[in-house]
């Protein structure tokens, strides 16, 4: 088995991408068109991100449910923007059974119309709002350019689809789903530092009224959009009949909301944290967080090590999620190699001489090299380990946000934009329309990533038509 | 809100079980052919079967991951008998991003052509083995006659697929699945007693060598195929070419396992153990397990009463799932005939004559009316309702135990199977072939269930050819 090779960072990143998922072992391209395979490793990834979504889905207040995978081509089509946004990207069912299909059937691109037609049936009155449901699930979309986790044809994902009373209520949903949610997980769980805010009418999610977004900072200065909020007005509400009798006895339409992440979560965490020398993981969501590995030059040492490193990880209890590789035919080397590159957080090293001298020595992920070595008592290991995976966690944390912060510049003129937008985000005053943000697509690659929530006071001029303006956009280029 | 009205078991079992799946609110029909709603309740029941599923096959050492929805109609075709039992039911997918694809492909019926081409290329060695994969999805087959949970065109499964160097490992495997992860859960979780077994030849997974099954009885006396396993083999690792080098550097073709369970086994938790009141679920797949209703005449009795209902609620923590129903515009009577159709396995009555005199009043579903009402003191309520929760989990299978002794048949001629047949399941020793298996099916509508995994020792003559044999069967209908 020979050691994966990486391309580095500076060499090229995309390939440098690619390396990590397939040295990490995390997905692989299928034989179905721009759909990949989540492997075993990287399934256990999204797991624990899934499984932290979830408990926050519900914490605030959904249930979960399930919807058809297939979509009735005649719903799509109820909302006008929608299906001009979602119909070209179709996979579609035409035969069952053997026979041509007397309506074709489209793959769930997402759900906001399956869903419609059910809450039009569910919701009758005031008291049955406001309605809180949550589905996880595979959806399809044509992709031209695919790349794993970040652009497949199919990907994971949950999407959220609520309805209120009011409108002030569906905006507060949207907005909360965003912060105690999304950037929540993401910031918390996956110590991802993220900047939230609007979309603006070009980018905004089809049939939506407002997007919210939550962007993060990639090494190599792009953006990538890892969640999105949506306030759909009353846009589904009147294309599905979705009607409540109000408490004054009148007839209203419905505010409704949609909010969704996806699979694409592991390509950010992936492309944000990760090394020349392979993936890094912050704890949280490190399916093996401590790595023990016993070493041994005789039967009689490994049976002894081996022992050991077993009653440290049975002293750790549920402290962390600790593996023990005793795998007899491989050398040290190599497991440590294989450890580093699937980026287990920490590893402990347990020799017959760390036994004798009562102590263990303890290697960190984040700082490769003799920086992150030292050695801990063995009867204090567990408490300490489990401390050191909290300041690696709050390290890596920092580590990217320290990044989005060097590569974050206030720009007012053009030739700034154009300095900046080639190493990281743009932040500006901003005034221009959707042709303005074609022609500077057109010109740097570069799109509106979003219009901050909290953006700077006051007003200032926009750096491309030059006018006075209050209005801040954050500009880069993105996956 | 009137009354939901559930038509006795008495008097139409089917019209019965699809009275419990509306009235409780688990499932609808959709817009879209054979699919259904899997409503937040019915979902919340199935979250709790997929999550002690999901940990037990983690515990036996299976890893999950996931594979593509669409398969390639050429890997479908692979695999004779496997294409001949599966095309026919195939939803196609002809078109994608506007054009005709180039190749058909298959919405998945189930994943052991995808997963096979995968495992051929991550298997190289015998060190690559066994290789323990499991997957959490969405299927879809086309039906003919659609019935919610028990048959659907589209339903939620886990699919395990497993590689070993023997064949003696891959059966193993294949029982162990059945006793440990299927027999295991459906007993002991959902708490319904299965026999296990192997299918006959006519009865077997399309493209196992041999095909092992639990199999539950239904309060009409049917049988519900639970859970299957199969032993494939070496059919899949032929048709992908799936071989390993083995220790002694031969190369060699892999023994391969499958086995599935899907949300069918929520349509067979219905119907076990619901009565004509509503659905009764076991505590363990029981979302809410004990209800709390705090009863008021005046605003001052329910701020008291409420608090109360909180209070015990908090004191019981994570010892069960319990729901506190303060709703202010409906009656007691209305909340408890709701939970009760809900299948909530206790009810805590509280009101200010309770709390006066320290104690609260409760009631078990699966004991309607006056016997299963008792009082608890306040002080040790928690406790008492958490043992009273074992209690029930045990009554509930026992009585499922029981009915099935009661309606199982030792039979020995064609009139004692007649009998058996319209009221249970029918014992046997059987030496007949395929041929008589369809003579019986078309008959008496029966078929063979299982053939016994501990059958009784000795021979007989069969009710059926009347040759002495040493082979048991149990004959039922089924759903």
């Amino acid at each position: 088995m020979p050691k994966e090779t990486i391309t580095p960072r500076a060499a090229d990143y995309s390939q440098w991408y690619l390396d990590i998922v397939r040295a990490a072992d995390l997905s692989e391209n299928s034989g179905v068109r721009g759909c990949m395979i989540i492997k075993p490793y990287g399934f256990a990834i999204w797991e624990l991100v899934r499984d932290a979504l979830d408990a926050r889905i519900k914490a605030t207040g959904h249930v979960n449910a399930y919807f058809p995978l297939l979509i009735p081509m005649s719903y799509l089509t109820k909302e006008a923007e929608h299906v001009a946004g979602f119909a070209p990207e179709a996979w579609e069912v035409t035969r069952g059974g053997g026979e041509p299909l007397p309506e074709t059937y489209v793959i769930r691109p997402t759900s906001e119309t399956i869903i419609g037609e059910a809450f039009s049936r569910w919701i009758k009155s005031w008291r049955d709002l406001p309605m809180l449901v949550n589905q996880w699930a595979n959806v399809m979309r044509w992709e031209m350019r695919t790349r794993p986790f970040l652009r497949t044809s199919e990907f994971l994902w949950q999407e959220g689809h609520t309805a209120h009373v009011t409108e002030e209520e569906a905006e507060r949903e949207t907005l909360m789903v965003l912060n105690d949610v999304y950037a929540e997980t993401v910031e918390n769980v996956m110590a991802l530092p993220v900047l939230k805010g609007m979309k603006t009418e070009k980018e905004k999610f089809a049939g939506a009224v407002r997007t919210y977004t939550i962007e993060a900072m990639m090494q190599d200065g792009k953006a990538l959009q890892s969640g999105t909020s949506h306030n759909l007005g009353q846009n589904f509400a009147r294309s599905f009949d979705m009607k409540y009798l109000s408490s004054a006895n009148t007839e209203e339409y419905c505010w409704t909301t949609s909010w969704g992440v996806s699979t694409r979560l592991i390509g950010a965490l992936i492309m944000a944290h990760s090394d020349d020398e392979g993936l890094v993981l912050p704890p949280a969501v490190a399916p093996i967080q401590v790595v023990i590995v016993p070493l041994w030059r005789s039967d009689a040492e490994r049976e002894q090590t081996v022992a050991a490193a077993r009653r440290l990880g049975g002293d750790a209890g549920n402290r962390f999620r600790w593996h023990v590789d005793d795998r007899e035919n491989l050398s040290p080397g190599f497991k440590y190699n294989e450890w580093e590159v699937k980026g287990v957080p920490v590893r402990v090293e347990l020799g017959p001489r760390d036994l004798a001298s009562g102590s263990v020595m303890v290697a960190r992920r984040d700082l490769p090299g003799r920086d992150g070595k030292q050695p801990f008592p063995l009867e204090t290991a567990t408490e300490r380990i489990e401390a050191l995976l909290t300041d690696i966690q709050a390290s890596i944390y920092k580590r990217a946000l320290d990044f989005r912060t060097s590569h974050t510049f206030e720009v007012e003129t053009l030739s700034e934009f154009s300095d900046a937008i080639e190493s990281g985000f743009a932040a500006c005053w901003f005034d221009g329309d959707s042709g303005a943000e074609d022609e500077i697509q057109t010109r740097w690659k570069a799109t509106v990533r979003l219009l901050p929530l909290e953006p700077p006071q006051g007003q200032g001029a926009c750096f491309y038509t030059g006018r006075r303006t209050t209005r801040r956009a954050v500009f880069a280029r993105s996956y």
